[in-house]
């Protein structure tokens, strides 16, 4: 619980109203009753603020409620996710090893980490300190984990690996894993062993069973800030830059490098050896086949421009009709020319 | 092991021939040998009879085969799967809490119920009569899940979320990981914690290695009976039917409802925010990029009708030819129009 | 270490230059240093010679680069991978089973295999000689490994199921998991119990978080040498033959049958029933709906040949304009049409 002035500066904004009101919780707008705070950052939702039952209201600057506690602030979504923290996320609380997790014994454990019953940690892993290892966390020998970092159940870090300070894996994640190498050697495949590594630079975030293969030589980069939803994969050697976005079930092919504040939808695809610029959007099951040029909104396989291809899209059902049509078009044609040649 | 006629009476059908006959096992038509029954629901499939060397049939009414032994009833593959359950699959024996199972003093877990080695229950876990955590599988705190449950190994059930009866969890399930939300904040993303919760209801079933995250507020909600498979992503606060089939690979984005009896193809999506009725068929690689309303068979990306898409599709590949016959037609035009100017 | 002339040895290969040089480590051609070997194999980066700090190159025959030490034989990436093998992956040490792991006591476990902390292994279950099952692998009743297999951490075997020699399992592969089979009764769905069981032939490979469903009747069967990447769905009774790829988040629906050699691109999929021939490529996204036959290359959905795909995705974002200009073309067909009526 906390007064709707403590949150106000919490954020950096003002108080419209009644300043030592006691917000207990956050809830959405159509849910939200006495005591909870709930925002609105989008302007066509301004219209349900009247009916709205929340105690306060987080709106952006200009917003006019008569009647209602506002706290007014430039960001008002973003203000909301740190009130939520604020008021809704426990503080960890560090326990140390605790009984039935298995520790190699050169592996250092920060005191004020939490390894789970099911972990194993292997020779020469370091955790740092606030980091949490939930149940069936498997770190193999020579993996670091920095600070603060929380690693969910089931979560595999292989061999060397490196995670930064803050790093968040969701549960069943794999770092790590061999890259997908083969030499064709006649009829069958020789496995090229993958012998580089995973680095995971600070705050990236990675969604359940989404995997990041290691190197075959040298890295696979993940760079600060970088979140990656579920079931995506990160083949071996990509370079994935500073605060991207990959929704879910997206996937990068081996060996490309991706620049900085790129965001790719769901199911999208890069294929390998490629190289993508800053500030690239791909749209939902986009695919990128060649290089990428920076700050472009692309979509569709091959990429095209986002509203070509909903144009494109768009015509796609016609194609049949326009088929036909043509085939018309043809007759018409060869009758006028018939009549032409007669005349 | 049963007489023929003990199957007939559990699958509500009538025996033509030797009521009496011993039937071992169930096997597919073109190897069911003596002793075996099996079935017959496809009509195409009906000239295989006559060589058929299993000791008794299941067919729909109307069937005539001499000299064959029959099971005689409406729904001959519904009857197939129930006569498989009963003949093959063994009860399953409950053990109680095995040694090496790590379960919190304030969990309950019913006596007549399984808990594997490698289990890991946290604080205010309930585990109901009948249920089976197969080795590995972790829930975290306040976890309830229902009677008669099979949590297979290695699936996690994170903090707070509901399982009703009769859940099935294929092995590395993962549900109520954070949904992917995040507020931009400048250059980088301030994580929006997910404080909210999954709920599963009755006899849903989740595939392997499949996720479903939990809500920002509120929850994310399968409904009774909704069978998923491997591979599938349901992003945070979507509401999903009763009695919906969701392909392997396919996904729906974040909030998006979707109605009773929906079958989804492999690979298809559902954009985020989007209503989908009642009796939706998606097909495979399908992508929902607005709302779509009950009772319609769709594929491509964009939606449209089946057919129509297998018509725009199999128009693809002639594009190249078209647009070059095109051009051909506009010299012709060229050519009559110039011919008639000068006319 | 080695010898310049034990490594050529190793790949049956000829030294020119320097045969005794000693040899540490493999690099790519950009990073390598002074004591590493580096390879060229495709012939573009030839150029890349004169400039490399590289102790020894391999090289395939013909290739002229006078002071540069080299190996030349017929296979230059084969042979890096083979050398690479040589001098940087350590031998395993087998640990027999360790503490903290929990073998059922009708489990035959080979003493010169290693059993990490967090295993679970049901009855009957047999462990070969030179295998390693890293933390948390759980081997359900009857499963039955192989001799010199990698079950990496979190991967789940379920009951019956049977992997030859030197199979590879990267985390968190699920083998065994119930397909996805239901039978409609009236509103809701009857589970088809899925009694068969998993086949893993000898060298095959399966990347994490993938999944391969065990059969509904009889077996799914991965043939020898198969190679399959990250987030992969084989479903029921699959029957994948040798020496094939599947690259990352690819599927294949129930009952297909895929023949010898094939290589189907990331996100490819292939329908259920069907069967598809031997030498069969299918590009990245690809979809098969009907059978294939040997020998071709194809990408689309449907699929086309590969050039033929190439050339209509090319079309693809000239549809509008396309449809543009053939309402202009209706114009002046009408214009003429009237002008030639009037005449």
């Amino acid at each position: 619980m906390a007064k709707l002035k403590q949150l106000a500066e919490l954020v950096g904004g003002d108080v419209i109203g009644d300043a030592d009101l006691d917000i207990c919780r956050v809830a959405p707008i159509d849910q939200a009753q006495s005591g909870d705070i709930t925002f609105v950052s989008n302007p066509k939702y301004l219209g349900m603020l009247s009916a709205c039952k929340a105690s306060a209201v987080i709106v952006a600057p200009g917003v006019d409620a008569p009647g209602v506690n506002l706290i007014v602030c430039n960001n008002p979504y973003l203000a909301f996710a740190r009130i939520l923290t604020f008021l809704q996320v426990p503080e960890r609380v560090m326990r140390g090893v605790m009984a039935g997790a298995s520790v190699a014994e050169s592996a250092v454990v920060d005191k004020a980490a939490t390894v789970y019953p099911g972990c194993v940690l292997g020779e020469n892993v370091s955790v740092g300190s606030g980091t949490t290892l939930y149940p069936g966390v498997v770190l193999y020998d020579d993996v670091s984990v920095g600070n603060d970092c929380i690693l969910h159940a089931q979560s595999v870090v292989r061999e060397g690996c490196q995670l930064g300070d803050r790093v968040i894996l969701q549960p069943a994640v794999v770092i790590g894993s061999d890259g997908f190498g083969f030499a064709p050697d006649g009829q069958s495949y020789y496995k090229i062993p993958q012998v580089g590594i995973v680095v995971l630079e600070d705050d990236v975030e990675i969604g359940s069973n989404s995997c990041v293969d290691r190197a075959a030589l040298g890295e696979t980069r993940v760079r600060r800030g970088t979140k990656i939803d579920n079931l995506v994969q990160i083949a071996h050697n990509v370079d994935l830059g500073e605060d991207c976005i990959l929704v879910s079930q997206s996937g990068i092919a081996g060996s490309s490098k991706i620049g900085n504040h790129c965001t790719f939808g769901g199911q999208a695809a890069i294929a390998g050896h490629l190289t993508v610029g800053d500030n690239v959007m791909i749209g939902a099951r986009g695919g990128a086949t060649n290089d990428v040029e920076s700050n472009q909104i692309l979509s569709g396989l091959p990429l095209m421009p986002h509203k070509q291809w909903l144009r494109a899209t768009m015509t796609l059902p016609k194609l049949p009709e326009m088929r036909k049509e043509m085939k018309q078009m043809q007759k018409r044609l060869e009758e006028l020319e018939t009549l032409l040649k007669e005349k």
